[in-house]
């Protein structure tokens, strides 16, 4: 008797679920008609191609902005990491392209396509494409022991923490068709505590794997330094953000780096038409865009 | 006026979110004593240390899982990656003592200390655990570009889908103090997707990254094989498991590995007493121990 609460059954609110899960294809809110229980391609849909030797297939999400960000920050560096970046619209389906699929079996953004290699590599997951990223280029991820394995230990936190904040709290306070309190309550408080986490290692480095800006600042400003500056989901006020002072002082610092605000900016399709630059082709294509911080009323 | 829902005025269910969130430490259902806003030690308590150069710090839930296979695994290949394992009890809030929270400021299992580099060097995440013992023994995976390359891909896929698995469904099927129609929907779908995702993988290579078995797989295998052998939250029949007959087939496959039979004993402390092994310090240790598949109906 699955669900049968035996402490609840005179409450008629009490749902009780079916034996077998079905698919009812009205349900799920905002983003419900990008949710499917199914994996592979609808359409055939070839992916484009430019003139480098990275494609990135992306859209300015918080992962989509790990993406750039490092793309952008290896290029201020020196390194020879020009890419062309193409949007990928995901509520009109894009992901669901078999070009796309090919690429990321996955359906999700950002995915990378590497074709200085001998046959295409394909690189999915943001973190893996960060790491890649970081190896093909030998930036942003320290060969030094110490540095390396807490580099990765935050990175992997990232990774393992913000399912809880974009699919957890993002969903259900902002997104989902009704406010339910358990569910919010519930990722709030885990919200809180991430938040204490990072604040707490950041009152005693400047960066989150010591004190060097690596692929575990670029991994996780996108998503907790969006939410420290009130940047995401309008939840500034709710979760007290400013409370966490080590994180808004270590995100506002990034905000500022070039890198940073030029991969923001990449594969945007929303917001202030001068911040968006929806394809990326060229290092001449940012000349028309506002490279100013954005504004924070803007939401994600 | 957040979580204000115009099309919902009138309905008396509509839950409209405070200004500013606050702890109600009476909420959270089952585990609700472990979860809390803030992190950081709750209570001194050191960490105990055996004489091994690998000092492991975890319980037998799929996450624990991970390390222990990835140990024994590396025992079975002849490295020497002989470790102490010790039980860390998140019922009994063993994960906030100061001496854990040293090793791990997340507060959560698994964590590993290595005493074999010149300071002691902490590892925390199960990924980033899987990361670092396959680069310190040079096994599981590969230094081929193209295969260390999907490795990760799939490594970083395990990581960022596992939560809407564990922290999504599990939580709202199994644990939560209600059944609720809209979250249990909501990561139903997601699960059924990520399984088809591995399945449609798995029809075309007998391991997650290929013709190999890596740290993808190992991390997978806890999680997602545990699903399809119905051993997760009595979930088979809702989630129709058997349908993915690519991951049931891997599931199994991996089941039979002394390595995963052992791996999956250690720091148990539930089930079968044969199958326990709360601690682990040497490979005889086994001994005294069931090293057959445990029993399907047995639930983590």
């Amino acid at each position: 008797m699955p669900g049968r609460n035996l402490n609840a059954m005179n409450d008629s609110t009490e749902y009780t679920p079916p034996e077998v899960w079905t698919w009812e294809k009205e349900s799920g809110g905002k983003f419900a008609s990008i949710n499917r229980p199914i994996a592979g391609a609808t359409h055939d849909k070839e992916l484009p191609v430019g003139e480098h030797p990275l494609q990135l297939y992306s859209l300015a999400t918080p992962n989509g902005v790990k993406a750039t960000v490092m793309l952008e920050e290896l290029l201020e560096k020196g390194c020879d990491a020009e890419y062309d970046a193409w949007l990928i619209d995901i509520n009109e389906g894009d992901q669901f392209g078999s070009g796309f699929v090919e690429v990321n079996p996955n359906s999700k953004i950002p995915a990378l396509l590497d074709r200085s290699t001998t046959t295409p590599t394909r690189v999915f997951e943001s973190g893996s494409i960060l790491v890649y990223l970081a190896g093909k280029f030998g930036e942003f991820l320290p060969q030094e022991h110490d540095a390396r394995t807490e580099t990765m230990n935050w990175l992997f936190w990232q990774m393992g923490s913000a399912p809880y904040l974009g699919g957890g709290f993002g969903h259900f306070y902002a997104y989902a068709p009704e406010k339910m309190e358990y569910p919010i309550d519930r990722f709030a408080m885990e919200i809180k505590r991430q938040l204490d986490v990072l604040d707490r290692n950041l009152a005693e480095r400047e960066y989150l794997a010591g004190d060097q800006y690596t692929i575990a600042d670029i991994a996780t400003w996108p998503w907790y330094g969006a939410l420290a500056r009130g940047l995401l989901y309008e939840a500034a006020t709710f979760l007290q953000v400013q409370e966490y002072k080590n994180v808004v002082r270590w995100a506002e610092q990034i905000a500022e780096r070039p890198g940073a605000r030029r991969g923001r900016m990449v594969n945007r399709s929303w917001g202030e038409p001068s911040s968006q630059l929806r394809e990326r082709h060229a290092a001449s294509d940012f000349e028309t865009r506002t490279q100013d911080k954005l504004e924070p009323a803007e939401n994600d």
